[in-house]
């Protein structure tokens, strides 16, 4: 695109390149048969660390406490699937009906995480801040609460981090919250939904879907909590739920007809009766 | 789009789709404030199965034991990231310079798991699979190798699961075989693939990039020993390389001007020196 | 990645990087202020060809005859958009309805243009050069029909290019053919899938809907007769289903709530009723 | 999910959903043999309106007057391909050298329209009506360019619609302007953006590459002046570059060796010299 000022341009331009101009990543190294993850070889990481925990070092560049790396895999866990309703799995399942390959389906499924399915974790995170903000400057939580959602509903939008279409009391997040507790991470942002949600249910609401805390809010308070900042507890979500578009997905390729036409009311589940983990497990 | 017959069409029709027509789905049930994986409490699984194991349970409809288990977070974790200049990464941090949300990179990131990427393990798991027909029908492992070698060298194309760019010896591969091993899950595919390995290495070739066995043809053959078949070993692919992905596209949005001009062989790795894990990791 | 060995090798690399190493394109160039498709200044194509001819200009090198020219915008009119209930189409309207950006919506109906969506173009064309080979060889149309119809009943798959869920004649289809014959372009593929029609007709087929020729039908035989290669009518599938995707996608967003619950089967039409172009258009 | 309550029930929920409950849409009808756009017999639109007509009237809802849709037509024509370097066909060639099909390289090229590449016609649209509400309050074209300028200037931004990497006078913005001029569409929206470009002129710019009208904002002008509301504007302009996007994809697969590294800037062009339109296109 540019004209080239001869041979001494030519070789100044390339020396320049072995040092100036290169661009920079600090993720993983790769050498003829060594590869580094934020400096630890690979192979030294296999069967040493589990999946979530690397997925934790790869994000935020160290391995994670015990503690946090607990927490880290329950997180993950609490999103990877919802049974066959949300629209990111009914895209992914569209997508597969038409007999297109797997990975076309899992992308199509990860575009459907827009602004009202997984988006609240950012804005919720902001605005357990502002929040906590309220209460460095003296305020309790109590009056923080009462602030923050005030503010919030002259917005006209829900609240970030509430409410769910199927649960009055979601069991995912209650039990990150405890796990949360027991793990010994919990924090000011879990202290501050907390108050907001008290304060939700001391007023008299008709619809109780509606001020529940949901497994966005339990994800953003436990991610601030233990220091993990918006655009990685955004990578989070999408890792979390890719297993189950694919899942999904194959499904769709192995139990049901392609080209067939979706109605996502009209399923049933015919899997495993409740059941309990094996002991050892306990 | 069809005309109704009257109200009593309507009732039988209606009758019907709470039985007959409703299509099934054995993955992940939802009720309200219950949501069973596979039968198993989500809120139960948290904090029990890590993150891998419950990969394994999803797609596979069983937890794993505690070696598979192990395993499994081994083969997730030896794929996870291969540094800045695979072409799905660089798809994904081309999306990134513009500007487009994470989870947009993240699709098309994915999209880059095509024939050449990825596409290796199901087809080597056919080729070993020949190969034991072979042993079953009576022929040495040996014996074996030479001829799906000698076959598969007819169709021109390269052999499935073997090469690499940049690696001679695949430190993923050879992790991946050793804990086989000591889990005491090795099989007859680790052992068919070893015998073509074995094989290709008493041939004088000039270029050892082409005969060494690669991450695509350790997950085959270790996914085949342990009875997964090729769907979802091609499903545990993609969900394996997404926390790369995102990480990288993380990256290109965290630390580089946007609409940049990305030249993958244009970049240095300025994080951590090599390092090892903490002494109660090992 | 590669230890460099000083300046002299840096010199010569940067000198063949000008000339050897270089990739080339043959579609667009760009200098600044001018830019060239296929060698035609762009702001000269600019009011001088029309969207479809410039179209074929990019995809095929050259502009277009008339006749060619018009049968390809009447082409890609044709598979514009089918209504609310392709599986392409619910993948973007999914994705929509999770409040994700236009571009996500239309890669995510993209996707689904899979094996059983648009697939059976290169399929068909493949299916009508086999009862041309045998013509050449001295077949009449009707025994190659008989010939390739049979070999085709024995795999047990649809007949590519047959067959649609809604039409028993399919009207696009038609009006394809008959600009074919205006326009004098109509060749041996238009009589060889016409062939293969009648032939079918003369059976006693209980289901017309499995018999009759489809768009992806004709668009195939009508590319093979003027000269387009099979990847390149796949391509112009793509493109020309793009404004339907992108339409869909943005009148969910404009008109339905958020995070519905898209039952395919449980939408009306509600626009203009059945009209007439205006007379200047006729 | 929800129990049903006996035969009474279903009976009336399955009435109510043959009227209240159904969703709507108003852009295409299907019925056996018979699909209309926008109410147009689809059969009849081919032959009769280009495919850039036919855009229009998908998307607007009525066919374009004869001067509309010829510059509907240079529009789209004018942002048909921008060459190899732009990062939305980076991330498709990225994705094409995988050996993906083409219709996963188009959804990753689409995914890179993100807010830095072609996000800026939205933004320009909105920008010029704030200059043009201060005109019907009473500012000359003059006055309110500066009082936007200035506003614009403290967000400390690129101004929306003006800049571009290689050109300091876009070609395509030219002739937009002029067919607009020609064609007696050009309005209030095409006079503010050129009062702003004046300004802009008038003071000591170093580079130039910064106050040139770009292609963005071009069309976001034409397209207000024409009445088209932004979405649509942003529609347009995915589907107008979906074209370059599979061109350039279907390249990479016919011309280079899959699993390149694919550095932007080492590319020549290769393609015919600069030409001219045949006489009769003139």
């Amino acid at each position: 695109m540019k004209k080239s000022g001869g041979t001494a341009t030519v070789e100044r331009r390339a020396q320049q390149r072995l040092s100036d101009d290169k661009w920079r990543t600090a993720l993983t190294s790769i050498e003829p048969n060594k590869i580094l993850v934020r400096g630890y070889p690979l192979d030294e990481i296999m069967g040493r660390l589990t999946f979530g925990e690397t997925i934790y070092l790869l994000l935020l560049g160290e391995c994670p406490t015990p503690g946090i790396g607990r927490l880290m895999e329950a997180l993950l866990v609490s999103f990877i699937d919802h049974g066959a309703t949300p629209p990111s799995t009914l895209a992914a399942r569209n997508t597969a009906t038409t007999g297109a390959p797997l990975r076309a389906c899992v992308a199509a499924g990860v575009l459907g995480f827009g602004r009202y399915h997984g988006g609240d974790i950012e804005s919720c995170m902001q605005f357990l801040d502002a929040g906590l903000d309220l209460v460095r400057k003296g305020a309790s939580y109590r009056d923080a609460a009462v602030e923050i959602v005030d503010r919030w509903e002259q917005t006209g939008e829900a609240l970030p981090g509430f409410g769910h279409r199927f649960h009055t009391r979601d069991p995912r997040a209650a039990r990150l919250f405890q796990m949360a507790l027991e793990l010994e991470v919990e924090g000011t942002h879990i202290q501050m939904i907390r108050a907001v949600e008290m304060l939700l249910h001391t007023r008299d609401v008709a619809d109780q879907h509606t001020i529940t805390i949901n497994i966005d809010g339990a994800i953003a308070a436990v991610c601030s909590d233990i220091g993990i900042p918006p655009s990685i507890a955004n990578a989070l979500f999408i890792i979390s739920r890719v297993p189950g578009i694919a899942a999904q997905a194959q499904e769709e390729r192995d139990r049901q007809q392609p080209m067939r036409q979706i109605d996502p009311k009209d399923h049933v589940y015919d899997g495993p009766s409740e059941r309990r983990l094996p002991e050892r497990r306990k």
